[in-house]
């Protein structure tokens, strides 16, 4: 692969700056926890398990940061900054649960804020993308089995390569029945307003040489009613305990009319995104994002200057219009509140 | 009104260009029937009534340039030119329905070719205009009695003063509401690919001081879902015998939205837009358009320069997802079939 989503190079986290996609590959520096912050609201990164990663360096700048300053006031300024790094997103639940993941191996060091403490929190912060990359291979390995030998998939949004460490889930997914010479076409949206379809997911799939053709969501809707797709899957920002799921803004419709048509409609993602602090879809914080990013375009303004938008990043699909959920355990089937419960049951067996 | 959309100016009929939208106001000449065959293909002017007018002034040049040429090849060309008028986009039936009229004014000259028969085609052209602005008018009127007091409107791409000869049809019926006091707000979706939402109803709407928000297709459909629309009305540029109606890409799935969440869904339309002649939907040709539309956006590469692009310009809402049918002689009612007979047999004895 010719691009990385993100990678820590000695003083800093170098992340590829996803505002320049399609037509320039550039990456972002982060040196400070300040900096991971402006890349996750800015959407130098994203996608729910890329700002996860994310979010565990910036915990890791954090406390170095902390360490150079006074010794007593370490652990209030480390505080402050992690609330800071996890208001940076609210919907998807995978920044939160790096963040605790950080913050309890911090609460076992002996000597905290010590060179040892922050050695072991780098190592965890990368194992986070080696977690990553393997979990996708094996939502991958499980996804594809659900991928006719031959047909056409339906993606909304990016859930690849670069919206995780790597692979991808829903797009790792479509990577995996590729790979083992499925004969698939891609039809991938081009998700308004900040088209992660047209800029990132065929992006990736350009680059990996698997057919596709870019929709409108419009389009999409009608050929799914026309019975053109066999198969839509996309990723997830948050899978409440019941398993309503809040995904990029546009999802529920693609999930309505796929449940109409009665075509299988799959949410692939690991289980870091599974909230079970969170009952259902209602309880899922909607992040709102500028209104420029509807009345402009990369700087052009393609809106009137008095027009002002509504714009809410993410919706939630109600967990009957979700044929399954493709995790690193496997795939989750209705009713999800018991599968759900079962699979993360099994994991934590798995790790005792 | 601080705009038109189509006028004769002495020797050319001056367009807006809609390409330009909203950020500049400019005027397109057409001095020659090519040159109205170009702003339908290329879209300087589009929303099927509109077309329709354009047309009508498109016959009237080819006639004028017919009697230029040798005398006894008149009839070849002026056929040949029409067949190409009538092919410059294939889904709206007023390009059609405007031919159709002038070239039955025409087989009734006794001198044909002559400059009395210009001088009439040039006045039954203009008619066109002013009949359209009439008709967008009572649809306007009929329509507003079903827009609530106070509440919110949903209406997809532009069938505004721009999409007809002025005033318009759907966005009509939201101007008639707001000239009579209703205490509504409008959520224009952007309407992809073209954005005839963000840049054409939105610069109405703009103009008019009538409150209102962009939003992205998908946000339409959760808005729906969420009880935050009361009302959705939209245009149409083909509306079958049955009442199937072919609309801009993206209608179909509001259409199926709104009927699951039992929200009004109106479509808004003259007589001239029905075609007795097309049985139901499946009938209706679909225009297929560029891939640019959505690999580029004003002339900047959005997607990666290998992706292909599908992108059909309408779909086709069926009959039992419309609520009501909004024209000139009233509101037809399910089941359209019945509706739509009655509507033209009522015009047939008013204009006999």
């Amino acid at each position: 692969m010719k691009y990385y989503t993100l990678k820590w190079c000695a003083d800093h986290l170098s992340l590829i700056d996803q505002r320049y996609l399609p037509t320039k590959i550039a990456y972002f520096k982060a040196y400070n926890y300040q900096d991971v912050i402006y890349a996750i609201k800015e959407m130098v990164i994203r996608g729910a398990p890329a700002i996860g990663a994310a979010a565990a360096f910036g915990y890791y700048l954090a406390y170095k940061e902390a360490i150079s300053k006074n010794e007593n006031s370490n652990s209030t300024f480390l505080s402050l900054a992690v609330n800071e790094l996890k208001k940076a997103r609210p919907t998807a639940v995978n920044l939160s649960w790096a963040l605790e993941k950080m913050d309890n191996l911090a609460q076992t060091f002996s000597a905290p804020f010590s060179k040892q403490a922050l050695n072991e929190l780098l190592q965890a912060a990368e194992n986070i993308i080696i977690a990553d990359q393997k979990v996708n291979k094996k939502i991958g390995a499980f996804g594809q089995e659900i991928v006719p030998p031959k047909g056409s998939i339906l993606t909304h949004c990016n859930a690849g390569s670069l919206a995780t460490c790597g692979y991808g889930t829903a797009l790792g997914v479509i990577r995996s029945a590729f790979y083992a010479h499925k004969k698939i076409t891609v039809f991938c949206d081009e998700t308004r307003p900040r088209l992660q379809g047209a800029k990132i997911t065929a992006f990736e799939l350009s680059q990996e040489g698997i057919p596709h053709y870019l929709i409108t969501e419009g389009t999409a809707a009608f050929m799914i009613a026309q019975g053109k797709i066999d198969l839509c899957i996309v990723g997830a920002d948050r899978i409440a305990k019941n398993g309503d799921t809040a995904n990029k803004i546009g999802t529920f419709m693609l999930a309505t009319i796929c449940k109409l048509a009665n075509v299988p409609f799959f949410v692939a993602a690991p289980l870091s995104t599974i909230d079970l602090n969170t009952a259902d879809g209602t309880k899922i914080p909607i992040e709102e994002r500028s209104s420029t990013e509807l009345t402009q375009l990369d700087g052009l303004q393609i809106a009137p200057l008095l027009t002002k938008a509504y714009n809410p990043a993410f919706d939630v699909t109600e967990a009957e219009k979700i044929s399954g959920i493709i995790t690193e355990v496997g795939i989750l089937r209705p009713p999800f509140t018991q599968s759900i419960a079962q699979a993360f049951h099994k994991k934590q067996c798995n790790s005792e």
